[in-house]
């Protein structure tokens, strides 16, 4: 899979990958320079969500934010990190421990409501100030918005988050409950997928769907700081050690008593993890769902030699997500693996529309074709996957003109045929290159000699494991076998989720 | 009263005006452009607040809004009018006829929440999409939001206005109310000054508080459309004929069905009208209360130089405000009114924050004065009011080293004393430089041969007719007497207000 | 003379007065914060310039520089202040005083070259480093220019200052010069207006053209700091005393050792002051060719009673320019001055360009007509000047539907004719209202009762002094008799210049 | 060789690669939409200057031009494009045809001067209206501007660029030359690297130094029109055909008249090709002094694997640059080619400055060691290059933390100890790891178990071809065998450069 070149508009932020993910988070209480933290925790997570990025402190009483559109690089200065920092040191009373800081990145929605949805959302409910990060996607969060707003509630934005800030304030209401309590009240009512990070007056609480959909990890760091993030690489970049798993339907709580759990709903609901991460998502440099993400990758283009070798002089890869199943592939087939596409670093997000003409040009500007090494070879290409196909055909009728001689392409997952109402922004079914289409009439579209996808089987195999077996991974988007029922007419209202 | 040159901080908005307006609200409804027409308003309206400025349009369905800190000239752009008339303008099903357009200037708070703060506000609740434009001060906004979030709401900003927007949704649930009764329910539920401006899916309405604190107007363009504007300067700029004001206690509905009107309150509530719109914040072009501002400010200049004449060879103002009372003051007294202090049109509201030893020069900047104008000459210098003194008294130690033999310095309004909870926006009572002071003392204090201020009588035989008695005008800031009780310890609440 | 509001394009600086000066300029050696003295300089010279800015301080071996497109408050920081201020004070050696800064404000060509345009000019040469600030317009300039590019030359800019430049380094060529006299010889090969500011490593050389067309003083600081400035306000602002102006033909050298002198050109070269500076384009605050600017005004609207009395009811003036007149004209006369016209403060130089309907609304946003004061009144409106025409129809327009009586319009200048050479940015003569028109023409064009224009000889009886007699101005631009021969085809030249 | 992350500033654009490249460069003649494809044009080239670019188009009389600090992706807007591009097609007289564009990407100077020194330059000289882009390094820059400044020429800028400009100019003067013979005459005079392209009023001019230090390439767009650029991935990108190499000492002109040549020096100088532009600057994808730059790099690391074998279990690169001599070392060798280190795509040119503490946490995030990859493995990893040695040591403890039990450095050029003069810009000799160092020092600095450098002739024979002898190669950051005298004092001028 790669990145789309074409683009609707100049200079707003690109649709990026051909699959989005919707967000990464992170968390750190009590640590000297929380929100400095946090942007190195949100640097190595930028590539769940690359639109916007925030970071929300507190000092024991309020919170401060700084949020805007645009990569963490540039959403951030020294001068900003350092007031939500010193605005974490000013805690009153005897403590001379800073607060924490959490924060998000996300690809949202588009256009005039942007600012006003930038995340983390504050809101000030009964339970005092609160900001909250958020990864995935809510499928009642329509339904659950109509109810609130028939009992009185108004909201100030579209997002699906301030559904969840409006439900904790309900829930906060009734003399029952404590705020606490509220919390995981609050969560019963969601359905979906959900990793959500909240920051409190006095703690950070971090909660994860039942289901277990999307990643979320806690850590330490080396001076004992509880950490919670999406990703492991993220604990890794500022040198925490990896401690657990958030668990599906747990709560845990990072304050000055460190780290505490409890669980919003029963364990034995059943696991539903999104194998995407392990194919696509998840940075190869984090552990997912218990294991390595790179090594997993390895293993399944070593699995996709098995299933389906080429006979050919070279291996090759899509660049850059195609590269560690293709140095699989070539290890388990034995035939060298070299580099014939060469990605321009520079192309980013931010491009000028190309004109008909220029598509091509864009395309050959991203991914250049090094004639000398395919010139008159039998060429392996190998790619995480495929979305629409329109870059790959581009690419593949390049290799065939610098001079392939055959072009075997080798895709290591299965082919994207449904929708996905868990957090990954897929197009419209329509616009999927496997939809409704047969295998050969896939490879007819895209030109090359054979064609092989993993099969589901191979995929489960190599990504489950003793503790993750099989059966616990949501394959959705390959099967259609959804783990939760989807309300009708879910795919209209999801344009303002997350 | 002058512009404050002396600033906290770089490029900060400057607090401006020593005493500060709150907000100018407009809206019109089927104009063929409505945002263009309403930038057009808040031009006109820009004194009434300098920090921010927003435009909302609806297509009958949703609403779209822009909004940034600035003055109306540099948020705005063509492009962005464009899309929000062409929003009004698409509106579903057979009419052709396009939305209407709601917009306030404001003076906010600053920091951090500004953007999330920024006006019109927009929300959703069961009603639909709203946006609401607010000027004045609800004097019980902390205790209905602690009573809504008792409730169970949750607030997304500190903002006054979004107490207005949860108490219209909370009142709208009920199946007792339709969505238009909401409005008045919760109107009623408000004390204190305000004008309010709700821009619907299908219509503007716009209400007014019971005391009649701040001016709100209604308009006609001359194709029919309905306006409503702070003040009339607004309808003549855009060729709109002034109909007739929005009475204490009304709402005013304008849609497709022209302009309707209904009542949220008892009409016999006693007036209490802001006195100080006619002495300083309203623009001379206008017609207040009834009356022409620039002619009001010319009596009381007649006034004052009846209550307070001087031996003089010259009548001079503290340039701008000033001027209409001081040629007033020179028509009733026979004397030449010449120009001594000419203002520097460039020293706007972003100015380096000058050192103490430049904080001279900085008023020298603001204000030049003319040694050849004065020298050797008995003045007399007429200004609207004074607030803190700091420029009066640089000001006048300046007249006297370029020359003038005799200073004598007369106020058109009586000296302030006491904060004003409904809008204006003056400093701590402390800093006001008549607190507290015998007119002698002030007198010695600012360094003038004599000083006098307009008597209340004065001011209010001016300000009195027919149609609006002397008994109507609030003159707290004046006397202390406060139209209707003010909570404990609101100052201290007063900051997050608007 | 006023604003004009419709724009060719949006957010591009307006042409702002119908007429233009080309720039205003400024230096100051030796002072502690020659930077920041200069801001506040600058500051005050505003109105000669409202495109661009630049500061430049050097520390005696190199030169910084910070310019930027925009008003003075915009262009400049703090941060960019202290920065340039350090600068001066890092002077090698045993000296512990700072060098010296200077800078000019100016209205310049727009378009792709602004920023290469921006000055002062920056340049090295045998001489070393030197930054140049320039107000004027040199007629010969393109002439030079050729020479210069015969001669091997190329220039970095389009702009008449590098002219200077390249013409002071082909000079310093030669064995024959001191880098000093070569200021001087190419001085002497410049023809036309100018008053020239060089900040060299070790001095500020100031020069004035041999006609004095434009303004040019010297001043010193409380500290006995060498100042030099376009206008006299300059010094005032700063508290800087007025230490005489530069002569014609003078260079005046500002450095360590204080004020030296020494002439370019020989002293009996008959001078051409220009008369429009005292009508419209100083600061009133300032004293311009030995006199008053604001007494002049005055005394021009007296003298204009004198010539053209109006039987009427009441004097109003066209704000801001035309002030300054119409309190003279009402002191002559005897009738009161009231305030007719308000302007709004906000419409700046920035604009939405209106369409044609939006014309009028545009004029009435900038100017709003009390009818209140004019409404069956026989009214004297007092306007310094008239160029186009255009704003000055549509107001009279507005004061008859307010109700005015009659129109008395009164002009306290000659008609413009003619185009200026020498610095003033007046539009093509086909755009000059009393081009070719009899007065009774541009009577019944902007549609008054009575109109009259100062003659000549009233505006030089008022303007001459025995210092200065009536002889000794230039008044081109009325009579069309210019002072010195213009070579042919200037017009099409002078887009570039400055 | 790998991007530094330690910055000095923040948001300052990054030093980046630790050896940097001057520019590159590219023009087109005569093409439907120049701008807009020198735009893809640069994109293509942004690995040759990422601090700055520029654009310019000719209508046959005078040039317009865009260039900012910044990216390709951010200097240019589709409205920026269409302007110059239009401004191409505005050519007078009966032609329909556009005239060209030319353009650099730039890594310039710091600070103050940036936007002065903006490329292409402009300037205006007898021959007309000119703009040069320039890539390389002119040592006799210096000597060349003291002594045009001895002749009576100023400089606008500080760049070597304007010294070309200004000789051009002087040459020009001389009727002995045609403005075509000025530009040989110029060009004669300059010693060092530089490949210049220069757009005159009617023709691109593009030259190369005798010593043919920088590749510069002419092709021919699919409808015939000339091209030149830096490198063949430029031509490709566009869909142009390579046609040959802009020869050494030869100006070749881009015109309506097609391709024309002429030299201005003797072909006889010896070559001196920077071998650089193969180990690490050329883009992998071009072709270079007459060879593949990817096929070069897999056969250095096929030599290397020959020269200095490892027992291990697998290959590395250090990404990105070391891919491609890691692959041909795992072939060569017979050992696994894997992905043991993830780079982070998000970090760029801008980035927080780390404090001390967190330089170890900023090297992290650039580049992800994946523990389970070399988890007890006995690994060799390769790289193209090392500079400073800084970021290579903290990533070999981290493979060392994250159990790799052997490793093996492999890099595939020679130690570089002796700074260039031609267009490189390597650190100061002091910073370099392998000053002063004997092989087992550097061994033992880096932490690793065995270090080996390709060797020159290794390099040398793998460059060699029959038309690119070894020995026309510069080897001089190698051996410090400079093929031309080197100016004494050159290192401290050298700052300003190109």
């Amino acid at each position: 899979m790669r990145l789309t070149v074409l683009q609707p508009q100049h200079r707003t932020p690109e649709p990026g990958p051909e699959a989005r993910e919707k967000c990464g988070v992170f968390g750190v209480w009590g640590e000297p320079h929380p929100a400095r933290t946090t942007y190195f925790g949100l640097f190595a997570l930028q590539h769940r969500g690359q639109e916007s990025a925030g970071i929300a402190t507190t000092n024991g009483e309020a919170l401060e934010r700084h949020a805007d559109m645009g990569l963490v690089s540039t959403v951030f200065s020294p001068e900003t990190l350092s007031r939500l920092d010193a605005h974490a040191h000013s805690r009153p009373g005897p403590t001379t421990r800073p607060g924490g800081a959490i924060g998000p990145n996300r690809d949202s929605t588009t256009g005039a409501s942007l600012r006003t949805n930038a995340q983390p959302l504050m809101g000030y409910f009964k339970g005092g100030h609160v900001a909250i990060a958020h990864n995935g996607n809510i499928i009642n969060a329509a339904a659950l918005r109509r109810r609130l707003e028939d009992d009185g509630h108004a909201f100030a934005t579209t997002s699906d988050t301030e559904v969840v800030l409006q439900l904790l304030a309900a829930n906060a209401q009734s003399s029952l409950f404590s705020p606490t309590d509220a919390l995981a009240a609050a969560l019963r009512e969601l359905k979906g997928a959900f990793s959500l990070v909240f920051l409190f007056r006095d703690r950070i609480e971090a909660a994860r769907d039942p289901w277990g959909w999307r990643p979320l990890v806690i850590g330490r760091t080396s001076d004992g700081h509880p950490v919670v993030a999406s990703e492991t690489v993220a604990l890794s970049v500022i040198g925490a050690e990896f401690v657990r798993e958030v668990q599906p339907g747990e709560i845990v709580t990072l304050s000055d008593n460190g780290i505490e759990s409890r669980r919003f709903a029963d364990a034995d609901i059943p696991h539903a993890h999104c194998v995407f991460e392990h194919v696509y998502f998840a940075s190869p440099a984090s552990t997912v769902f218990g294991q390595s993400v790179q090594m997993i990758r390895e293993r399944l283009g070593e699995r996709l030699a098995a299933e389906a070798p080429a006979k050919a002089d070279l291996v090759m890869a899509m660049p850059d997500s195609g590269r560690s199943a293709a140095t699989g592939f070539a290890m388990a087939s034995g035939l060298p693996y070299r580099e014939g596409i060469i990605p321009n670093r520079y192309v980013g997000r931010t491009f000028i529309k190309p004109t008909n003409e220029e598509r091509i040009t864009a395309v050959r500007l991203k991914l250049n074709v090094i004639s000398e090494v395919v010139k008159d070879q039998r060429v392996v290409v190998v790619d995480d996957s495929i979305v629409r196909g329109t870059t790959t055909r581009i690419k593949m009728d390049q290799l065939r003109d610098a001079g392939a001689r055959e072009i075997h392409l080798r895709i290591s997952s299965p082919p994207i045929r449904h929708p996905c109402f868990f957090g990954v922004d897929f197009p419209e079914p329509s616009q999927l290159v496997a939809n409704g289409r047969a295998l050969d009439d896939i490879r007819r579209l895209l030109g090359v000699d054979s064609l092989h996808y993993l099969s589901l089987e191979g995929l489960l195999e190599v990504c489950g494991s003793p503790s993750v077996p099989a059966g616990h991974y949501c394959t959705a988007c390959y099967n259609g076998v959804y783990p939760i029922e989807i309300p009708a007419g879910l795919a209209k209202d999801m344009m303002g989720c997350c």
